[in-house]
């Protein structure tokens, strides 16, 4: 058994367990556990920067979009995340999400932590907290510390864009290699919140869409395509920091990053119907091994301009790498940080499938609303894929030990 | 680079391949696999019995229920049989579904296998058939071989089924380690149907929700209790064999087994606000080691019969465990083989969470039907449970060598 596994099956009273409690005291599980093979890594928690930004990216990812609900006070909120930093904290270290745990307390005690991770690892959790525009109304004083770039996004040629999916005043992203471990830590989260904050809305992801470090190979969406080969990476340390972290010392954003997500249901019927050399025009790039059209390796350049005779561009106008390259869009550059989704069906007998697509900037005006413009009005792609949600979030910059917690600076800032 | 992943890359056609399939020949990736740490394991996939039923429970599921679709005939259906079971076999195996692959062919060459898989491991895939009752109604000419027992479940004290997603014609459960292996075969197996079936519904799921073998050690649903302590399982050759498998020598069933899904929304809203004593008492067993009530390990029996004073029994009355024990069902056994879900949320605060819930058993009206009726009417835990879906399939017997295919000795019962 591992550390993580001793330690967060937590704290066990000693009192007032009752019958079921004593069971607690006598035996250990024995065998493999339940995931054998989920590494048990702990992320540090602490940090210039929130952890789940540059983190090597997890496998899985449960995203969760908060509204406050009517009646809850700036104080209430302010307590709130301060409870929620002690927890994500405890949890990103494999531990209950509380000292007292999901089995101490007597007859009448009610579980902090909802248990279902009790045997589980770590499994390299990261906890992202971001607030959305809306957060920034009258309703909690904060509305002159609104990052001027904090809007929601506008309206893109061809968005179709379902409300109830998009937008919300909080958001949490968590990371990990283990499914279970990502929606505990949502769960328990939501579960805390009850009767200040409502779930607006949750998405689940499996098989990341991105690397995020120079040691991570690059995984494959649901077109069956490498995705995440053009990506920064903390490597990049130049890159990362103009395109990712935001510079405003003094300000409470300062360090931070805007958080973009945009869900992308994909007609992976229609998709699969399509010839592999037009898949591989639609992102200039060959399918087996990611490398740009008329280049061999994955990471070789893209010749953006390089012609085959008179048959045009080797990387064709409406491909999306092209369409989506720095140089074509003044340097705008991405931290990407996606999932793949299924969610069942549609009811018209296809799956419910596509990408959502997370990115993190410094400056939305700058790295990203250019390149979705770009995309919705000419990326041969759109004709395969369906933009169906979007919301963007202000994530601030890191917790740097146990006295400080996720808004503190926005709070003192506006106080 | 494993083996898997090598053949999974499967056949690079020498002609044809254009500018960007040259790229194929020159590099193969390197670094850490896009997902490291999931094992390269090959389940068998021919046998007397299907895989994916007493096979080792993998982490993940995609599930999927398909319908027929108008104007196919009973040959379509067999052709789609005999290619199905061939690309079955070929991804359990760690190979592209075909053996041209996902980056073959010419400049119209429209790939057979998706490639969202290409660069991960087998990650102990197994693809299950099953046949709903309505594959035997007069269109295919099956109606003389249905078995007795392959009937929609009756309605149940409770159930608010949605007729959307129940039932369906065929279902293929896909069960591996990865999730993108799952919903890669079943979404190769969906296209290559297309024209001929439909998806009716499809479910994913994680974080299984039983242990089918000794050396497994029970997970947790989201409840957070250890979910499949009592089950069935594959070192119980004669339970197995008596409460799994169906015996009809000479009948297409014979080596089959039934297999019943019931989507259970879980209303963990209202479940994390009890008290743990009646989380406990709902099930009869204590939440950290699973232990019945009164006992302190998780395998001991459950003390059915003992009081506590005058306080009544240590199991209480209305206690899931104990309406579910095969002492109070005239024997019936199920083998379960659930997964966790969470699917977004409901639009209403709440995350859209719960367990799809999956047994194989011989004989539902045995073993199924009695267990599921009486935890309707008096089962503790309904309070925080809505029955959403339901569904019976008959799985026929395991497929045996390249020249068998599901379904073949159906046809040949009904020719
Ligand atoms: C379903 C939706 C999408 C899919 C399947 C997709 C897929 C891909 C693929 C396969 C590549 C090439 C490999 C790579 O460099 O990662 C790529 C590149 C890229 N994509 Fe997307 N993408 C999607 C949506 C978006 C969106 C919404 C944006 C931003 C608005 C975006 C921004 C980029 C960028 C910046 C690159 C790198 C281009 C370069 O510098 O070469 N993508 N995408
Ligand atoms: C959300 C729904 C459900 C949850 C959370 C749940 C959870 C549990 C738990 C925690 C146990 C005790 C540990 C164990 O032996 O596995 C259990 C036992 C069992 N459950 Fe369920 N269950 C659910 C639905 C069902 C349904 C629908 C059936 C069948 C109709 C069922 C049949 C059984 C059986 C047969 C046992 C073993 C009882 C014994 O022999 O001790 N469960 N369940």
């Amino acid at each position: 058994m591992n550390n993580a596994e001793i330690s967060r099956r937590g704290f066990l009273a000693g009192a007032g367990l009752g019958v079921a409690g004593v069971a607690g005291f006598s035996v250990m599980p024995s065998g493999p556990s339940a995931q054998a093979h989920i590494p048990n890594h702990v992320v540090d928690f602490d940090g210039i920067h929130q952890a789940g930004i540059t983190t090597a990216a997890q496998d899985r990812m449960h995203f969760v979009s908060f509204d406050v609900l009517d009646g809850t006070t700036r104080a209430d909120l302010q307590d709130l995340f301060k409870t929620w930093t002690a927890m994500a904290r405890r949890m990103t270290e494999g531990e209950l999400a509380t000292e007292d745990g999901a089995v101490g307390g007597g007859d009448f005690w009610v579980a902090t932590d909802t248990g279902e991770a009790m045997d589980l690892p770590a499994a390299n959790l990261t906890i992202t907290i971001g607030f959305g525009p809306s957060l920034f109304d009258d309703r909690f004083g904060f509305a002159s510390a609104k990052p001027a770039e904090l809007n929601d996004l506008p309206h893109f040629s061809g968005d179709a864009i379902d409300e109830k999916i998009s937008k919300g005043d909080i958001c949490i992203q968590a990371c990990a290699d283990d499914p279970q471990v990502a929606v505990h830590a949502v769960r328990v989260l939501a579960k805390e919140g009850t009767g200040k904050v409502a779930v607006r809305w949750s998405q689940l992801g499996f098989g990341r869409t991105s690397s995020t470090t120079e040691a991570q190979k690059t995984p494959r969406n649901l077109f069956g395509f490498k995705d995440g080969t053009n990506n920064l990476r903390v490597e990049y340390t130049d890159l990362v920091d103009k395109h990712v972290w935001v510079h405003e010392p003094g300000d409470w954003m300062n360090n931070g990053s805007f958080l973009i997500t945009r869900r992308i249901r994909m007609l992976i019927e229609n998709w699969d119907r399509q010839v592999l050399k037009d898949q591989e025009e639609t992102f200039g790039r060959d399918k087996l091994e990611g490398a740009p059209l008329g280049r061999s390796n994955e990471y070789d350049e893209l010749p953006l301009d390089e012609y085959v005779g008179t048959d045009g561009p080797v990387i064709p106008n409406d491909a999306h790498a092209r369409l989506a390259h720095h140089s074509e869009n003044n340097g705008a550059r991405m931290l990407r940080r996606g999932y793949n989704f299924v969610d069942g069906s549609d009811g018209f007998g296809h799956l419910n499938a596509g990408l959502f697509f997370i990115a993190f900037v410094a400056s939305p005006e700058r790295d990203f609303i250019p390149v979705q413009s770009k995309l919705s009005k000419g990326d041969k792609m759109n004709e395969y894929v369906r933009y169906e949600s979007s919301a963007i979030f202000a994530c601030p910059g890191g917790v740097e030990g146990p006295d400080d917690y996720w808004g503190k600076k926005l709070f003192e800032q506006t106080a």
